[in-house]
C-alpha cells in the first residue's frame, strides 16, 4: 500500500495541515505507530498520543483543540471514525479477487447462479436457488433449496443458510453463522415434548451484516425478518418470527427470544437477555448484560437484570452496594428507639 | 400443498364447525392469513384475530368462548398448540427426501453404515462407526471413530461428531453443533495449566433435538449423558460429566458447567448460567438470564442473578427498584429524630 | 490399555500402599468404578467413595486422612489433580496418529507446508501460508492467505482462521472456532452504520487452547492478542484489540468487547460480560455470570451484574433477599413515629 495525502484527504474529504507531500505506507494504532503510518484519534483518551506519536499523519476532529505545535502532517475532519471507516473500506475495495466457481463445489442444476459469482472448495447449493450478480459464497457452506441471495451479498467459509431463506442485497455473512434452522418450539404433552415443525423461512433485508457462529431461527409460520441495515455481532442468537427494524444494531452473545419484535435505531449490548413476545421500540438503548422482560416504549435506554431507565438503574444499584450499611444503621436506630 | 377440512380436522382429532368441505392451500400466521389459509390460535393475545382474519379456517382451543357469529369454518381442539404439531409435522413428513451416499463423501471401510441412510457431500465418517437405518447424515459433517447413531436420526450440515459419542434414536442435530469435544479442565502448577485429557464420551438417549452451535463436552471420564426427550436450543453450552434428566428443555445461550446433574422435566430459560458440580431437582423451572450457584431440590421455580424463589426475587427486585427512595426516607427520618 | 502399578506410580511421582503387582484397565470415575480400575479423589466431596469403590486402585493426595484399613492399592501424590492430568496425557499421547495430506484437500501453492504435518480431507488452506512441522489440521477447515501456524499445533475439524493470523506452538483450537474475523465497528451517518474495515489480524503465542464455536475478531489496526499459557473454554467472543495475558483461563460464553486488556493468571467465569476500552489487572477472579464495566485493579476478586467486591456483593445480595422484610420493618416503624 502507497498512498499520498492529497489522496488520502479526498476520500475523508479532509483538510491537511502541515505537509501535504508526504507517502502513507500503512494505517496503524495511534500507540504503535511509526514513520510512514497514518492514525486515526476518534476518542478523547486517545489525544494524548498526537504529541508523542512517530506516525507521519494524523487524522482528528476538526474540533479537537491542539495546543502545541506539531511536527507532523495533520489532516482534520468533521468525523474522524467515519473517516476510518471510508478510508479502510478504500483499502480494502482496492485488493480485487476474483471470481470462480470451484470444481470442488455442488450446484443444484435447477439453480439460476449468475455468472459473475464466486463459489469457493467443498461448498453445496441445493434445487431452485437464485444466487445474483457479484455474490461470493466462501469454502465449505452449505446452501439449501429454494434459496435467494441478492447481488453483492458475501457469504464467508462455514456458513449454512437453509431451504426458503432470502438474504438480501450487499448483506455480509460471517463464518459459522446458520440463517434459517427450527425454531425452539414445542407442544407439551403427558409424556413428551412434541416439536412444532418450522414452515416459514428468514427474509434479510439490505445492508445487513450477520456475525461468526451467528444463528437465526426460521418462523413457525411466515417469516422471521432482519430488516435494511441491521448489524449483529458474533453469536447472537435469533428466535423464530422476530422482527428487527432498520439500522438497529446488537452486540454479541445477545439472545431475542421467539416472536419479539425489536424497532429501529436500537442500541443493544452484548449478552442480553430478551424475552419473547415483545416489543421493544424505536431508538431504544439496552445497556450491555441486561434482561428484558417486557415491552420498552421508543427512546428509552434501560439496564438491569430486569431492565429499566438505565439512571434509575445505576442510582438503586449504588443504594444496592450500601445496603449492609442502611440494614445496619436502622437496625441500631430500632434498637436506639426501643430502649 | 392441498388438504381438505376433514382430513386435516382427522389428523389433529378436531370438530369441525361450518363448511368442511373447503381447501387449504398453507398453514399461516394469523395476522398475515389470506383466503385459502388455515390459522391456529393458541395464545390468547391473539384471539382479536378471529373476527378479522381473512383465513378460510381457524383451529381453535374448545375452551375458547366465540362471541360473534363467524363466516369463516372452526375447528375446535383440545389443546391448538399440539395441534399445530400434530398438522406441521404431518406437512413436513409428506415431502420424502431420498437417501444417497454422495461420492463425495469419505467412509472409513470398518464403519458399518446401513444401506438405507443419507449422507451428504463433503462429509467425513471415521472407522469403526455404526450408522443405523435411516439415519440422515447431511453436508460437511465430520463424525470421528467408534461413534454410534442410532436409528432414525438426523445430524444436519456442518456438524461435528467426535469420537465414541453414542447418539440415540430419533435424534435431531441441528448445524454447526460440535457434540463431544473436550471439556475444560486444567490442574494448575507453578507456571501452568495442565490439560486434563478428556477420555471420556458424550451418550444422548432417544428423542434429543440439539440446537444450531450448541457444544457439548465429552466426559473427563465416563460419560456426559443427554437422556430421553431433553431438548436443548441454540448455542447452549453443555460441560464435561454434565447429566440432563428426561425431558428437561433449556432455551438459548444457557452455560452448564462440569460435572451438574439436571433432574427431569425442567424448564430453563435461556441465556442462565449453572455452576459445576451441583444438582438440580425434578420439575425445577428457572427464568432466563439467572445465575444458579447452589443445588435446587425439586419442583422450585427460581430466578436472579443468584436465583431464589422467583416470587421472592421479583418482590425483591421492586424493591431495588425503590431502594433511592427507601434510603431517602431513612436518611430524613433519622435526621428528623436526632433535632 | 494395560499398565501396571508402578508404571503409573512413576508416570505421576506417587507413593504405592498395598499391592504392587496390579495390573489396571482403564482410568474411571470412582462413583462407577469396578474392578481393575484406577480412580482419582482430587475433590473432598469424593471422600466417602474411598470406602465402598470397587476400583482397583485410588490416586489420592497425601495430605488425605484414611480412617481405615484398606483392601485396594492406594497411591498417594502430593497433587491428585495434576497426576491426572499426567495420567490422562500418557493415555493420550500413546494412541498414535498417522500425518498425512488427504488428497480431497486444497493446498495453495505459495504456501509452505512441512511435511510431518497432516492435513484433513476437504480443508482448504490459501497462499503464502507457513504451517510447520507436527501440526495437525483435521477435516473441512479453511485456513486463509499469510496464516501462520507454528509447530505442533491441532487445528480440530470445521475451524476458520483467517488472512493474517499467526497461531502459536502447541495450540489446541477446537472444532468451530473462527479465528480473525472482521471485528464490530461501525460509524454512524445521518441514515447509515458505515463499516470499519478490519485491517488488522489475531496473535496467539504458545500454549493457547481455544474452545469449541469460539470466536475471536482481529484487530481494526495492528493485532488482537492471545499471550502464552491463555485458555479459552467453548463458545466465548473476543472482540477486536483485545489482549489477554499469560495463563488467563476463561469460562464458556464470556464476552469480551473490543480493544480491552485483560491481565496475567485470571480467572473469569462463564457467562460474564466484559465491556471495552477497560484495563482489567493481573491475578484478577471473576465470578461467572458477572458484568465488568470499568477497569479492575490487580489481585481483586469481584462479582455482580456490575462487578464490585465479590465479598461485598454477596453481603449486599443477601440484604437484597430481606429488602421486602426491611422496607415493611421501616414503614412500620415511621407509622408507629407518627402516631
Amino acid at each position: 500500500m502507497k498512498l499520498n495525502i492529497e489522496e488520502i484527504s479526498k476520500i475523508i474529504n479532509g483538510k491537511i495541515i502541515g505537509d501535504s507531500e508526504i507517502t502513507i505506507c500503512r494505517i496503524a494504532n495511534i500507540e504503535n505507530s511509526k514513520k510512514g503510518d497514518i492514525c486515526f484519534i476518534s476518542n478523547s483518551k486517545y489525544e494524548k498520543f498526537l504529541y508523542t506519536s512517530n506516525a507521519s499523519c494524523i487524522i482528528v476532529n476538526d474540533s479537537l483543540k491542539i495546543d502545541k505545535e506539531l511536527d507532523i502532517t495533520i489532516i482534520t475532519v468533521n468525523d474522524s471514525y467515519l473517516a476510518l471507516a471510508k478510508l479502510s473500506n478504500y483499502i480494502k475495495n482496492s485488493v480485487k479477487t476474483k471470481n470462480t466457481h470451484s470444481v470442488n463445489s455442488v450446484i443444484g442444476t435447477t439453480s439460476n447462479i449468475s455468472k459473475n459469482t464466486h463459489i469457493g472448495h467443498f461448498s453445496i447449493i441445493g434445487e431452485n436457488c437464485i444466487i445474483e450478480e457479484n455474490v461470493k459464497i466462501y469454502n465449505n457452506c452449505v446452501i439449501g433449496n429454494n434459496v435467494t441471495i441478492k447481488k453483492n451479498s458475501t457469504i464467508y467459509s462455514l456458513v449454512s443458510i437453509k431451504d426458503d431463506v432470502e438474504i438480501g442485497e450487499n448483506n455480509i455473512i460471517h463464518s459459522g453463522a446458520i440463517i434459517g434452522s427450527d425454531g425452539f418450539g414445542f407442544a407439551p404433552s403427558e409424556n413428551n415434548l412434541n416439536k412444532i415443525q418450522h414452515l416459514g423461512n428468514v427474509i434479510t433485508m439490505k445492508d445487513v451484516e450477520i456475525g461468526s457462529n451467528t444463528t437465526i431461527d426460521k418462523a413457525t409460520l411466515g417469516s422471521t425478518i432482519i430488516n435494511k441495515g441491521v448489524k449483529l455481532d458474533n453469536q447472537i442468537q435469533i428466535g423464530h418470527n422476530v422482527e428487527i427494524g432498520e439500522n438497529t444494531a446488537i452486540a454479541g452473545l445477545t439472545a431475542v427470544a421467539g416472536s419479539t419484535k425489536i424497532g429501529k435505531n436500537c442500541l443493544i449490548g452484548g449478552q442480553c437477555a430478551i424475552t419473547g413476545h415483545i416489543k421493544i421500540g424505536d431508538n431504544v438503548r439496552i445497556a450491555g448484560n441486561s434482561g428484558i422482560g417486557g415491552n420498552i416504549k421508543d427512546n428509552q435506554t434501560v439496564q438491569g437484570i430486569y431492565a429499566f431507565n438505565k439512571q434509575d438503574f445505576q442510582r438503586s444499584y449504588i443504594h444496592f452496594k450500601r445496603l449492609p450499611k442502611l440494614a445496619e444503621e436502622f437496625n441500631k436506630l430500632k434498637k436506639d428507639l426501643s430502649k
